[in-house]
């Protein structure tokens, strides 16, 4: 299947002279989306894994389907304010400035083996800081799966120490 | 199994006198969100359903497993400003004020039969808006499921032109 297809380009959003890959038509088409998470899920197959990481909100969509599908458990990683319990966090950059990413301080035990997933990787920032806070719990990273890759950014080379899979690349 | 046991009372979020129902060590348990996610599907299971919709960010976790498992596509309700195409919105109602949300234009066709879906309804305003939007957009609404219903707040009164379906009653 051509996942391509099922992208959009929006022109200037969400500013000037930036082109945004559109996923929505993808999770609309139930054949693309089921293509997307079990292309994403047979990847990683032979890993053993037992939790999905995925920061809100798109990495909500990709992720819980996958953690479905692959029979493990989903930790959402929020911005500030979301998480109701003790957490933990990480800072990531912006273009300009910092953000904070957040996680509940037991939602990795010791030892735990975790996927990163997101829909869309660009800079990589909130790969990094999920991949922080993963390590600050003892969690232990098998990898981050992407269903696209905006190569042109580098966002995988800031991730590079653990294995990066996606499945468009542009 | 108890879905109950893996919803943790959080007191004095997100302000001082509420008990907030997380559902965080939910989707850490492999066990009780594929329960979940199959406990719900299993009371549809016998209507015709073409779409799933879902309001960031929380009914993005049931929303996508729940597509998934019933081979449907999933829509995003979004916030202002998230959502990089033609939109359509409705306004709901917070305790003080008003908030809106978006939806795609071409998130539906007239005669798509929607599900729609949350973790939790409380006053029942979000679904509401999905409602309206649903039905703008020329879709059939089948009903609305949610994973835990807080009874009290009356929410599916709000929304009883339709059947509302929920796993745990508070």
């Amino acid at each position: 299947m051509d996942l391509a297809k099922y992208i959009r380009d929006v022109n200037d959003y969400p500013k000037k002279g930036i082109i945004f890959k559109d996923l929505t038509p993808l999770w609309q088409s139930n054949e693309a989306f089921r293509y997307a998470v079990d292309s994403l899920a047979d990847i990683v197959k032979d890993e053993s894994i037992d939790l999905i990481v995925g920061a809100e909100s798109r990495g909500f969509l990709i992720g819980t389907a996958m953690a479905y599908k692959m029979n493990v458990g989903f930790i959402p990683v929020r911005k500030a304010g979301k998480l109701p319990w003790k957490t933990i966090s990480a800072e990531y950059e912006l273009e300009y400035g910092t953000d904070t990413l957040f996680m509940h301080e037991d939602a990795i035990k010791k030892g735990d083996r975790i996927l990163i997933v997101d829909d869309l990787i660009a800079t990589g920032g909130t790969s990094l800081a999920m991949i922080e806070m993963t390590e600050k719990l003892g969690g232990i990273v098998v990898g981050s799966a992407f269903i696209v890759e905006l190569s042109f950014l580098n966002g995988c080379e800031k991730i590079s120490k653990y294995p990066t899979y996606s499945l468009l690349k542009y």
